[in-house]
């Protein structure tokens, strides 16, 4: 009879396995167990929810590490969970996945952009709870507090209340002070979208090549909104179910009455 | 007064700008007006909604196509349609974006990691009615007929029906010939996932490297879904939302009392 192994916390992000967000964000999650950090090595923004199945993924342990187990991959935030989950913690139970702390807020369309959202996002996919938690604040040295309380508060609901089947949470955090946080509003993804610039500059050969960047577009008013929470110092805390149907265009499909 | 410009269809895909489902898809879209393919150099499959926009980006026609306008590009299916819409198409209405055909379904959680859902994503997130065709064949020189039936008749209904803000469709096609089509069905995305098989291997400094592979757990019963459909031979219609939030989960939560 082989000795019952104990169900770790696994945290993955998307800034990389050196940022301050996820080192933060692991000593949290001490708290409620057995850390386990599967991460890239380096920055994976904007790459959603990209898997790596065309080329070999690497995991390697760091061992200047002695807090907890730290591994970075070559991959994106899914492949690390992929690799923490059907790998690296193939025979032991994962109670929690949390992925971030993201150096950013993921509202509005970035929630589609994020890959600290998909890292969640696939943690659910494999059956774990999951939660993506982001701060909107891009600075590495940022004020952290009010991340901690948020990130503690709703671990500790998930690990008592579980979450349901195919649903995740995504979590952002406003740019204020722990003691200036009015409260925590569940809310929907805004339709806000981004509008890029496309800026065309040439190279040394005089070939064009196109950097991106852009704004957020805020077009939806809604008060239920991630995006209204943040921008009024409320924690939004917005459930992410892996089916992404309209359930109502749905109904005004079935009217189209197409046929062969 | 300038000329009035003409709407024109963006095509994009995944599986690069010289796969053959994207010529096929453009020749029927070229059907319904002028067409502009706009596609990833190579193949970007389970590349998800990744944008970049750390590294610069290159657009380049290529000129042995005289059939229609096509570009390639060295980023993803999403950065594809923005190079078109922000720069390209700048100042040219686009009436249409069809993604695909890909080789292979995009139904169950593959609809989470295709780089050709992702492509009708973007186009629906700039406002462009859009939709995403994938074939359950991931053979090179299948029979196309009965998608380009299907997609003839969903582009013609899109064209005259619209569609609401927010919303894109994803359609799969079943791998069978034309006349063995039974009809459409609007559906729900599948609750089936991957199960990952992630087999170690050495490279020749004996140092260890990860290849992904899996198969699709078939779990959810349900016959309202796009993977029954597909598997029953009817054409897939599944209505996307850009708006990822589970409403009966923001229900659940509120009772959860999570307070500062």
């Amino acid at each position: 009879m082989g000795k019952r192994k104990k169900a770790v916390i696994l945290v993955v992000n998307d800034d990389g396995v050196d940022a301050a967000g996820i080192r933060i964000l692991a000593s949290v999650a001490q708290e409620f167990g057995r850390v386990i950090v599967v991460a890239p090595g380096g920055g994976r923004s904007g790459m959603s929810h990209a898997i790596t199945f065309s080329n070999p993924l690497r995991l390697r342990r760091l061992h200047n590490s002695p807090e907890c187990e730290i591994y970075k991959t070559n991959g994106t935030p899914a492949d690390s969970v992929k690799l923490a989950v059907r790998h690296l913690l193939k025979d032991q139970p994962i109670k929690l996945l949390v992925s971030g702390f993201n150096h950013g807020a993921n509202t509005s369309a970035s929630v589609i952009y994020s890959g600290t959202v998909a890292g969640a996002v696939e943690g659910c996919l494999s059956g774990i709870p999951s939660v993506a938690f982001s701060i909107v604040n891009h600075d590495k040295d940022c004020d952290f507090e009010a991340a901690k309380v948020a990130a503690r508060q709703i671990i500790a609901s998930v690990l008592e209340k579980g979450l349901p089947p195919n649903i995740c949470l995504n979590v952002n955090i406003p740019n204020v002070p722990a003691k200036d946080i009015k409260g925590y509003k569940i809310t929907r993804q805004a339709k806000n979208h981004w509008s890029e610039i496309i800026e065309m500059r040439t190279d040394t050969a005089n070939i064009p090549y196109f950097w991106m960047g852009g704004t957020m577009q805020e077009v939806d008013k809604g008060r239920d909104t991630d995006h209204w929470a943040v921008t009024h110092k409320y924690v939004s805390v917005q459930p992410i179910d892996i089916d992404w149907t309209s359930k109502p265009m749905m109904k005004e499909l079935k009217k189209w009455k197409l046929t062969v």
